[in-house]
């Protein structure tokens, strides 16, 4: 067969040694802190079925979707439909069997009934209807999983990346949103990225449009100033204005989203405007609620302008932020939504959740140079055993051996070199980041020791296979 | 939108959070071993091109291949295809444009061009080639990720499943197998599955077409002994009989691939038998030096009949089985291949691999009942606090804190209960398995402590918490 030059197919990436451990170190900590918190794993397939999928996403989601080709001959169902002039067929490809005449989404649905996983909510909702008989609720589940989108590709874009979630379903008390606060607090500190958390409610958000127009107005004004970051006070004005609204109008609702003071003050003073709006008296009933029992000095802030994109918000909705660095954008997010699984046959189940941003959080990391150095390391390696020879390689293989007993992660050169070979393996040791090479030469072996060498310092020391253990961990 | 009864896509599995502890323990062992040989970690995409996976797993595994439709107006180069005579149709399907004349696997090559990970192997040759000039050889990864195949589901094989693999590659040095044999020695022993270590060498498998009929007959044989435990020696005889070998020839082969013994003895057998076998000679010198290296009291037996389908190992190759339960199918498995990435146009790099059957073992522990304690709980938490009204929830908030800041995963009950709160609460803890249940009442407020009641015993005891850390974690 010919040599083909390999590329990765376009919007994905592989990650290697170094890029793995960094990304375990962000994966890990977060989930140490969702076990800490009571939340249970869960792992859904990367297929789902499209009747699971479509629909779930807008119209837009379901272009994204990929499309998993049916196995076999999949034509076989296509054509027997075009073959078949007795079926209805409205808003179905032409029967003339001519493939010019087919429409791309038409013809799909004959040759494609399975797609990859494009979040981690959807698959979520349809294993909590299927188990619903198992579960115990309140059901506290984690999950961090790559997902798909055909997205065009672009810096910071890809069309396989990781979600990490926790949500709670089947329990309507605000401590949940108190606790997802904390993870959020938690994770971070343990990551040590500089972050503030902030928080609205949707119910505020009603009783905002309730004052400044209409209550049904909520998901107009929620999607224009979902966009002041983007297009600054006077892009969402003009697009307001576009929809009818007044500058009264937007005068009300631009002194409520710039209140400017503390928590407290700005909750209080939002309260008074809101006085006539029973669904916005009950938002700042919950903010307040939430805010009295988050933990002192947790770096929480009131947004009213943060709205969220996705309509299926109907609580507070939370967002974080790292605070330092160029990359301010957002490095998580997540809110109370209500009737999840309804689609799937199981209503009026509440449910509260968070996302964390793999990448961006990594980007973060990498951009404040946050990694800690044993976790720049590609490999896990200590010690590296060099050689010259047969004899004195085998002469390694005891001490190898002895040192991995003691939970010390160490290797042998596998292969014997006879030009240079100290060097050669040296340069392996360095480009790995290996802190000891422990040599054996003749002498070496005759005297039960290795040359020891710091690889940093270039400090060199004769010691045996305990002494060796000591110096690379002397609590061992 | 109508309601949906939804389901898993054919094949593919949930794994609720129980299965995940458990999964997670046996991967989080073997990576550990992994780590401490040395071995780095690498994750590549779900998807791949099609011209990356096809025609590496034969016409067999080019048929088991997912495809993913390509995003958009897919139908449209197929259409431009067929609207153009003027290019070359050897082969493709025809050009009158219908649809009936339409061929399954001509089509799928306009309207796919990604598929599905097949295995783990060509992404790691197709990751190598690619980074050749950043890579340090050799090069030791693990890859530890899911793989999809369109094959017919049945018990105990799915559509997506885990390959746990490590790999040298880059080094021709037999002390690798070493390494990778002590690797499965390790992680069985540390998972407390009782193992045995099948080992063989393709090079011996040519000595021995050698001396019973001809060296270029090594794959017919290896084929047909490979299936010597479903088909039985008649079985391999009748197969061999039809491929026109004799009974002289059959007695011999039966004679070496069924030789008794300690390894020693029956090396030295094969040994004078392959005495005219140059290649045979050099294999039995390899399986010598393995053995030789490998630690005493390893469980590594000889078995001239392992073949292992996949023609493509040159030398060594390794099975591991579960020698107890009644599952005592192969849990592992690998060998020694020559020229990896030569599709991919980097001539002339060895390799040496195994894998590790996730599914396998796990159903194995499962059987044995190896998992421990810790393992088999869903949750994590320690402790569950529980409550009877708004306020003595709020007084659990600030112990819960505490607990968690002593590395002790606990959580609150969320909700507060007006009808028999406690039992209620209860009722949750003990579905998750949580041993502690710490209740919180109006005396108990007043007292600044927690009746803490063990989940298992019955025990109750009134302690404050600092009193509940030592309890649940003696050494704090």
């Amino acid at each position: 067969m010919a040599t083909q030059k390999p590329a990765l197919a376009k919007g994905t990436r592989d990650f290697g040694p170094k890029e793995v451990q960094k990304r375990k170190y962000i994966l890990n900590s977060i989930e140490s802190v969702f076990k800490k918190f009571g939340f249970m794993p869960l792992e859904t397939p990367a297929m789902e079925n499209l009747a699971t999928l479509e629909g779930k996403y807008g119209d837009e989601g379901d272009k994204l979707l990929f499309r998993i080709l049916n196995s076999g001959d999949y034509l076989k169902d296509l054509k027997e439909f075009q073959n078949n002039t007795s079926i209805d067929t409205t808003n179905l490809p032409s029967s003339t069997g001519n493939v010019s005449d087919l429409d791309s989404k038409a013809a799909s649905k004959f040759i494609s009934e399975k797609g990859l996983r494009y979040d981690l909510t959807v698959p979520f909702a349809r294993y909590v209807v299927m188990n619903r008989n198992d579960i115990t609720f309140p059901f506290k589940r984690y999950q961090m999983q790559p997902v798909w989108r055909a997205d065009r590709p672009q810096k910071g874009r890809y069309r396989e990346f990781w979600q990490c979630d926790a949500d709670v379903v089947g329990s309507d008390s605000l401590i949940n949103e108190v606790e997802l606060i904390q993870i959020y607090a938690q994770a971070f500190s343990q990551l040590q990225i500089p972050y503030q958390i902030k928080l609205n409610n949707r119910k505020v958000l009603a009783g905002i449009a309730e004052v400044v127009k209409s209550v049904d107005e909520m998901n107009t004004i929620a999607t224009a100033i979902d966009k002041l970051d983007k297009i600054g006070e006077a892009g969402v004005k003009a697009e307001l204005t576009n929809c009818g609204y007044n500058d009264s109008e937007l005068n009300t609702l631009f002194k409520i989203i710039s209140l400017q003071g503390n928590n407290e003050v700005i909750l209080q003073e939002l309260e008074s405007l809101l006085i006539n709006s029973d669904i916005g008296s009950k938002g700042i009933e919950e903010l307040q609620y939430v805010l009295r029992l988050i933990p002192n000095l947790t770096p929480v802030i009131l947004d009213f302008s943060l709205a969220r994109g996705l309509s299926y918000y109907t609580g507070c909705i939370i967002e974080v932020a790292a605070t330092e660095g160029s990359l301010k954008s957002s490095i998580g997010g997540g809110g109370r939504y209500d009737n999840l699984t309804g689609i799937f046959g199981l209503p009026n189940v509440s449910g509260v959740g968070i996302s964390f941003g793999l990448d961006r959080i990594y980007d973060v990391m990498e951009e404040l140079n946050l990694f800690p150095n044993t976790v720049n390391r590609a490999s896990s390696t200590q010690v590296l055993f060099c050689h010259f020879d047969e004899a004195t390689q085998e002469y390694c293989l005891p001490a190898l051996k002895v040192l991995r007993d003691a939970g010390i992660a160490a290797e042998v050169y596998p292969d014997v070199i006879r030009k240079k070979p100290i060097a050669k393996q040296l340069d392996y040791a360095n480009a790995l980041n290996i802190p000891y090479a422990a040599i054996a030469g003749e002498t070496e072996m005759q005297q039960y020791v290795f040359n020891v060498k710091n690889l940093q310092t270039g400090e060199q020391t004769l010691i045996g296979t305990e002494e060796l253990i000591r110096l690379i961990n002397p609590f061992i």
